[in-house]
């Protein structure tokens, strides 16, 4: 068995054919260009997809990660802030029209914990929280086996669990949510605030990546920043697991590429936060699929979809 | 089909049967007497049990609603703070042998959600975020339709979101979990401490439910106590909205019967903190079940296994 996996983001679109052993056979990223609007989005990604296809033989599904809201069912993109006029518009038929193979839309960040459980450390787990650090902070959770999507499908908003009463504004209206801080923008903006008060800091530059480099380097802003941004992942974490008693908990996304530095901190908070009937039930680990998580994700759901 | 309901509580063990129209055609109360030991709870709960039964034939199962963490295919009751010594006792299967029926055995707070999703406020609904809001604050989850258990049968333990990092410490030893202020002890609590701001104050005596009599009546120590509780309960629902996108949240529990000047705060405070993608997909409602939730939910969960 074999599925097309299409990581649909703002700047790039990742396509990759992989087999039911978790090989890449076959990858291609090329240009999103949203300005172009959504015909033509469409138009390249079927063009490349075909391309890809013929290279291989055949796929048995496609599966499309995206962002924003997704209708899985009908293939609709509802809503992606990043989209601008992707009111509604359906992404999955279209390409499935166009490619002749049948397609899986759904969430990237619901694709990203399915993609742990078909290829990374999810493997063989039925309770799995995943949660992708980047721009923003995007969440996922297999429950009892099976992908929670929620009434209207909107579910697993992870990165919108309060974490600061009060704390900083939020894209959603809110203020304290875990993304305002956890998110690469969040931390690099706790570490321009600071900076003021760390004038001998090491930092070359302000990036996500900045910061945690310096922290690992035991540089007092790099620490303070990882404090702040480990001491909210502990409280979002210990409440996952208080809810979904979950095996597995995967952090994902460019951030989590900071490494031991960030996991030694998140999991020492997160035992602080977790109550005794809980300790020895849950693991917290880094994603290893790295820059192929989003094909992967992609393609896991066109595996699922086939499955069951 | 009738199914007995149990709902064992620490200081009375309620008994009724439900029939499938949510009739309870027959009930009874008796003392717990946990201080008189497992076997001996046990006997006079089947005696009860029995004589119940022989009053109205026969009943298709029985269902118990227990405090604790719980073996829900084993029948066990691992451990309950209020149970000294229950440590792994077979609740479900001493039971089952005395009385001669099948018995399901659930924890009271999930039982309360099905509860509610057989006879309450959940009937016709999918997704049910159930919150009792009692001595302490228990929770129960139905998602597409089951009941969210966790991979070790824990999950679901909404009273222990953080709603207030570095709040007050919890019995279960971390700092501002829901349970600390939006449960009848914490509510008290908060009158007796400001208490001393509101010389002026209306309040006969300090029990949860004068406080919320005196926040109906408008007394200022009253509301500000109310607007604390709301505040919280309005970030801990927030949250799960986001995570579980459910068409319903019941608030039941002792607490839950201040009525609608509670209702209405937490809806204003939730509605604050929910992005709007997700406004119009929940409602927010007080369980009509009353005195009588326990006895449902336990039954509810005799219901759900004879049906599944």
């Amino acid at each position: 068995m074999k599925v097309l996996g299409i990581d649909l983001g703002g700047t790039n679109v990742a396509l990759g054919i992989v087999n039911e052993k978790g090989e890449i056979m076959l990858k291609k990223s090329i240009e999103t260009h949203v300005q172009d609007g959504f015909e033509s989005v469409v138009e390249r990604i079927s063009s490349a997809s075909l391309k890809l296809i013929s290279s291989t033989g055949s796929v048995d599904r496609i599966g499309i990660g995206s962002p924003g809201s997704i209708g899985h069912l009908s293939g609709l993109v509802r809503f992606s802030p990043n989209f601008p006029g992707w009111i509604d518009v359906p992404l999955g038929p279209e390409i499935e029209r166009r490619v002749g193979v049948k397609v899986s839309l759904e969430n990237d960040a619901n694709a990203f914990v399915m993609g742990e459980k078909w290829f990374g450390k999810g493997k063989g787990y039925t309770d799995i929280i995943g949660i992708t650090l980047g721009t923003g902070v995007g969440g996922g959770v297999i429950s009892n086996g099976r992908l929670l999507r929620g009434s209207t499908g909107i579910g697993a908003e992870l990165g919108h669990i309060v974490v600061e009463p009060n704390g900083y504004l939020c894209g959603c209206g809110n203020h304290g949510c875990l993304e305002t801080v956890a998110s690469a923008t969040g931390i690099s903006r706790l570490a321009k605030e600071w900076k003021g008060r760390y004038p001998q800091n090491t930092l070359d530059g302000f990036s996500a990546k900045n910061v945690m480099n310096a922290a690992r380097n035991k540089d007092a802003l790099g620490l303070k920043v990882l404090e702040r941004v480990s001491t909210v992942l502990g409280i979002a974490i210990g409440n996952l697991i208080h809810i979904f008693n979950p095996q597995i908990i995967v952090i994902g996304g460019g951030v989590s590429q900071a490494g031991d530095v960030l996991l030694s901190a998140v999991k020492k908070r997160t035992r602080e936060n977790v109550m005794r009937s809980f300790w020895g039930t849950y693991e917290i680990v880094l994603s290893d699929l790295v820059d192929d998580a989003g094909i992967y994700g992609a393609a896991s759901m066109g595996f699922e979809e086939i499955k069951s």
